[in-house]
């Protein structure tokens, strides 16, 4: 296969697009973001990369608590917009319907089906981005989107993103820790 | 909307599967991650989560590069496979053909649409994992899953990760920057 280099570029194939809730200064704000992964099993950790510049990044100094809420593609629309305003230019408390969990202080967006609680564990400095690594406090999905009492990925219709581009879900292609086991199989 | 609380869990979304390459006692080996995200623009930077048993682990530890290799979903099975046993066991050197770019020291699988060189910069030690932070090298891509020089997720074709389960991508569902615009129009 002929392959063509491109040089260092922030790519990282399909990632998903989420929505980081801070309060910043008293308020609920939220930016879209899509660079976050769970980082830790035990204790459970995520951790997001946000540019040093982002007003939901003061917010997260100031408390020491995030949330990280996975939009669905009914909510394409305002989670985008968050993308396209700072709160520091406009007060984005309304565009989600914000309520508190176990952390008091890192808003949540209802409309989202699942909603991640954070407690800042530590901060890396990776040059135009801060990743904020945080340990999950708690969890909140809606009743509606869970199957045998578990997130079910097709009821949560997550967006997912790549390149200036959102995607919805496609179908099941195979179970993990079990697809392999065909591998050396005529 | 009602909300049910999972407690904490390590738990976001759909991430992408990958494979992570490392060189171990000289040797390539391979293993399926799916907790890794872009973590910094300038420079260019990933992350990735691995539990510090992980045999992977020691040659990022040894060598200080490691690669990201995003596979196929024709590539679901050996990609499964490097996930259900360990270099530590296995010779994984040949699931994949190795080839090797700017780093010298961080295989890339060829079978893998796309590959993404690391340079160590700092580990962060979260608790049964490593977070690995590496800056990107170089990228490289088969020149098939390209799309105006750019590579093209649908030729790309990425397996997505969640719970257990893989699924292949959707459909385009919006325009990001800019899907957002409507935001407040009847």
């Amino acid at each position: 296969m002929e392959k063509i280099t491109f040089g260092p570029m922030p790519y990282l194939s399909i990632m998903p697009a989420l929505l980081v809730g801070a309060n910043v200064h008293g308020k609920p704000n939220y930016m879209t973001a899509a660079w976050a992964t769970p980082a830790c099993m035990v204790p459970p950790m995520v951790c997001v990369a946000i540019n040093k510049e982002r007003y939901t990044g003061k917010g997260i100094d100031e408390n020491k608590t995030f949330s990280l809420n996975v939009p669905s593609v009914h909510q394409l629309v305002p989670a985008d917009h968050c993308g396209l305003v700072s709160g520091a230019r406009e007060d984005k408390s309304g565009v989600f319907t914000s309520f508190y969990g176990t952390l008091k202080t890192a808003p949540l967006a209802e409309e989202c089906p699942v909603n991640i609680e954070c407690r800042l564990f530590k901060t890396v400095d990776c040059g135009s981005h801060r990743l904020y690594i945080g340990e999950i406090a708690q969890i909140h999905a809606d009743r509606a989107c869970l199957t045998d009492g578990k997130p079910d990925s097709a009821k949560i219709n997550p967006i997912l993103y790549a390149q200036s581009t959102y995607y919805d879900l496609g179908k099941e292609v195979g179970r993990a820790f079990s697809a392999g086991k065909r591998y050396g199989q005529k």
